[in-house]
């Protein structure tokens, strides 16, 4: 277990996928170190008012504390109370074009220690898309992208993940997914730390592949002011997930994380109407009816 | 113990704002009846895009279930998988205009049984208003309109619930207040149901006087862009506090109420920017100086 290496690879993802993201959008990243009173710190890069971008926040982070937070420790009781350390990488990009969708990926790592016992350390991560306008596509690029990423690392890797992706980025409250999915997964600590580190390693380079194709496909399509309302509107399930159901956003404030950094997960602009439904027959109704429905999409 | 006398109370109580406030927009609130599968219903009355109210929700709710969620039996482990009933009235009223403040307001009534003990029964509520351009003509104002509420209840009960409502409507994360506060209270069933009652229907008749006022004071007063897109920043913060905190907004989510009805309280249009801080000196700054601040405004 050699915390060091993964910090040292999550600082070089973060700056590789800036560096490609600020290339296409044409504006640089606003970057903001900061430090935590607890203990440890990250480095925020982000985007506001880009070319391409409405808001893309891309965090590194790596903190560490006295005492797991309950959201942590919650499926492992067996952890209550021990010290910590996490690092990861976490980023969710709002492109303004509705034609371009949503992306969150996120790689981390986290080790818990007590006084007299070895060191418990696990990975998590994967990444997942939300359309507004959707092309199947795109939602199949992005699926047979995490594959790829999995691949190296058995068969049912990417079924599994992905069947935890769908499962994960559920809003119980509208019974509907966040969007078409991609991978998640947790705990992961078996057969060994190399091998884990490996696969998160990967899914992490896999990231730029799997989206910038799909950005630059769709950057220059039109878009008018109902496209820009219903992105607005959806934008409000992106809210409602991360605060009402993420784990990550709720480790991170529950831990006295960086409140700014935490929530730049969050739209820049965003509508809620009431009782809203698409008109049968149109390209929003389209969405709900053949994307946000579980779908292998990678076949 | 009288759920129909509360129930009767709660209806026209419903009534008597939706009619007011009407009144105060110019336009007639839909009216949406609905049933909940798991047993109840209740009645929405909303207005969007009306001429004063960008989003003003008004809802009644009788539900009952066999089980009552866990944000309601948290604190009262006792009755953790009692049958329940939960009666309430809840507003929560947007303005377009930034110099008119946010309000909330709710009533509720719970009851909790199960075989061979007496029914359980408790009443909670309150009101707090969340100003964007505040003036500590309005904050008084409505201070002083919850203190006359609970003058008859006993000379501390208003310095309570008001120090309540300032410890429940705090953004941890922000380590800020919601608005500038007003009266909150819970868990409600001494010395008796008749004083218990009286007291919710006393604070439900005082939210007209409490906020109209104000509503009518700065319902003229001129706003641009700016002002528009600070009261969209900080409309941010309402929605933090709703889907993070809020013990109502929990309970309706996990007990499977309505989403549309429960989701509701969220404000219109919402913006998120980065790191953002008012100027010195502003009038954006004074908010967070003279209004989120501890104050006793009914002096």
């Amino acid at each position: 277990m050699d915390a060091t290496a993964v910090k040292q690879c999550f600082l070089e993802l973060q700056q590789t996928i800036v560096v490609r993201l600020a290339a296409a959008d044409g504006r640089a990243f606003r970057r903001d170190e900061w430090t935590r009173p607890q203990g440890g710190g990250g480095i925020t890069q982000l985007i506001e008012e880009g070319g391409v971008f409405e808001r893309a926040g891309v965090n590194f982070s790596h903190v560490h504390g006295a005492s797991l937070p309950p959201s942590a420790s919650a499926a492992r009781p067996e952890l209550a109370g021990c010290s910590f350390q996490a690092l990861g990488v976490s980023l969710v990009l709002h492109p303004r074009n509705p034609y371009i969708p949503t992306v969150h990926m996120n790689v981390r790592c986290l080790v818990a220690e007590k006084p007299g016992a070895s060191p418990v350390w696990w990975f998590g991560g994967g990444m997942d898309l939300t359309p507004y306008y959707p092309f199947a596509e795109d939602a199949r690029h992005f699926h047979r992208a995490c594959r790829d990423a999995l691949e190296p690392f058995g068969a049912d890797c990417y079924s599994r993940y992905k069947k935890w992706c769908d499962d994960y980025f559920y809003l119980k409250h509208r019974a509907e997914p966040r969007g078409v999915g991609g991978i998640f997964f947790d705990d992961l600590n078996e057969p060994d730390f190399a091998t884990c580190f490996a696969l998160v390693q990967r899914v992490g380079e896999r990231f730029l592949p799997a989206y910038v194709p799909i950005l630059e496909r769709r950057q220059r399509m039109v878009y008018g002011e109902r496209e820009r309302a219903f992105q607005a509107y959806r934008r409000g399930r992106y809210v409602e997930f991360n605060l009402v159901y993420d784990r990550g956003t709720l480790f991170g404030l529950q831990s006295g994380g960086r409140t700014e950094s935490i929530l730049m997960s969050l739209p820049p602009r965003v509508e809620w109407r009431y009782d809203w439904k698409p008109e049968p027959g149109s390209p929003e109704e389209k969405l709900y009816t053949d994307f946000l429905v579980p779908k292998n999409w990678a076949d």
